[in-house]
C-alpha cells in the first residue's frame, strides 16, 4: 500500500514543520517549496511569482460584449493563474507515482483523491500562529504584531479561496480531512512523535 | 500531570467505541452512560428520562404579563433540565479529581477547561454511521435506514444546540478541540490504538 499523506496547514500553524518532520521519521519523500521550484522551471516563471498564484483564488475574467459578438476573453493574470495549477496538478501526480510521499498543501489532498491519501490538516489559535511567525520571521521582515495578524489571515483566506476553487470541498473543515491536529501551545517535536507512531498503526 | 480526556462525538461515528477501547489501553477509568445512571440516582429520575435531557438543549422559557407585573414564569421542564445540568456539571467535576479519565459527550470539555483536558472530536460521514447504527440497533428498534438517517441528523442537532447552550463554543468546530478524528470507513480498534500511541508521547 503506497504511503501517500497530504498536510494542508494554517499559516502559523507548523504544519510544515509537522510534515518535514515526519518524513525524516518515515523516511519518505517531502513537497513543499520543492513543487514551486519545479513549476518554476518548468513554466519559467520566477518562483516568488509561482508562490503567490499558486494560493490564491485566480481572478475569474467574464465575458464581454464586443460590437454584437459575445466574446469570452481571458486576462493573462488568469491564464497564468490556470496553468501553474495545470502544471501543479501533473506533478504532483508524478510524485505520487514515484513513490511513498507527503506533499504539503496545494489541493494535494484533492488532487489526488484517487489514490485515497491520508489527509492532515493543521491549526491553531491566532495567539500561536503569531508567536511562530515573530519568532521566525526573516530578519529583513519588518513586520510589526498587528500587521503578521493581518498577514496570517490575508494568506489562509487566500488558501480557502484557492481550495474552495480547485477543489469540491471547503478548506478547513473537518469533512475534507482523516485527522485534524491543534497545535496551539504545542510541541511540535512531540506531536510529530505521537503523529508518527498513530499512523504506523493506520497504515499497518 | 492528570490525564483527562473528553471525547465529543457525531451519534453513530463510534465515539463511545474509541473511548472505551482507549480507556482499557491506557487503564484509566471512563465515564459515559454511568454519568447517566448516577444522575437518575441523585435526581431520581429515570435514566431515560436524564438520558434525553441531557442530550438536548433546554426549552427556554419567557418572562409572561401577568396583569401589571412582569412576572418571570419558569417551566418545569426547564427547570429539570437545569438542575439536571447543574449535577452533571458537579459530578464531571468530582470524577477529574478522584483519577485519570476518559469522559464521553456532556460538554466536558468546557466543565473541565480550567484543568486542561485533552479534547478529542469523533465523526463521520453520514454512510459510515448509517451502516454503524443499522448493525448495531437493538432488535427491538425496528428503524428503516431512512429513519435512522433522520434520527442521526436530530440527535446531531440536539447534541450541537446542547453544546453551544451550556459552553462558548461551538460543537464540532475545530476551535474547542485538540484532535478530531474522521472514523468513516476506519476500523475503531486499529484508531484507538494510534489513538493510544499519539496520547502517550503527548502526554509523556
Amino acid at each position: 500500500m503506497t504511503k501517500i499523506i497530504t498536510i494542508g496547514r494554517e499559516f502559523g500553524s507548523g504544519g510544515r514543520e509537522l510534515g518535514r518532520r515526519l518524513s525524516e521519521k518515515m523516511n519518505i519523500a517531502y513537497y513543499d517549496h520543492e513543487i514551486i521550484e519545479e513549476i518554476s522551471k518548468r513554466t519559467s516563471l520566477s518562483a516568488d511569482y509561482v508562490q503567490r498564484i499558486s494560493e490564491s483564488k485566480p481572478l475569474i475574467s467574464f465575458p464581454i460584449h464586443y460590437r454584437r459578438s459575445f466574446s469570452p476573453t481571458v486576462c493573462p493574470a488568469f491564464q497564468q493563474s490556470i496553468s501553474v495549477y495545470t502544471e501543479q496538478h501533473k506533478l504532483i501526480k508524478e510524485l505520487s507515482e514515484k513513490s511513498d510521499c507527503i506533499i504539503v498543501g496545494r489541493c494535494a489532498d484533492y488532487i489526488l483523491r484517487q489514490k485515497n491519501p491520508f489527509r492532515i490538516f493543521v491549526y491553531a489559535d491566532m495567539e500561536s500562529k503569531l508567536k511562530r511567525c515573530m519568532l521566525r520571521k526573516s530578519p529583513d521582515e519588518h513586520l510589526s504584531e498587528d500587521e503578521m495578524r493581518k498577514k496570517i489571515i490575508e494568506i489562509d483566506r487566500n488558501r480557502a479561496k484557492y481550495y474552495g476553487f480547485f477543489s469540491d470541498g471547503k478548506w478547513g473543515a473537518k469533512e475534507s480531512y482523516d485527522l485534524i491536529i491543534n497545535t496551539s501551545g504545542a510541541d511540535i517535536k512531540k506531536l510529530s512523535e505521537g503523529l508518527y507512531r498513530y499512523l504506523s498503526t493506520v497504515f499497518e
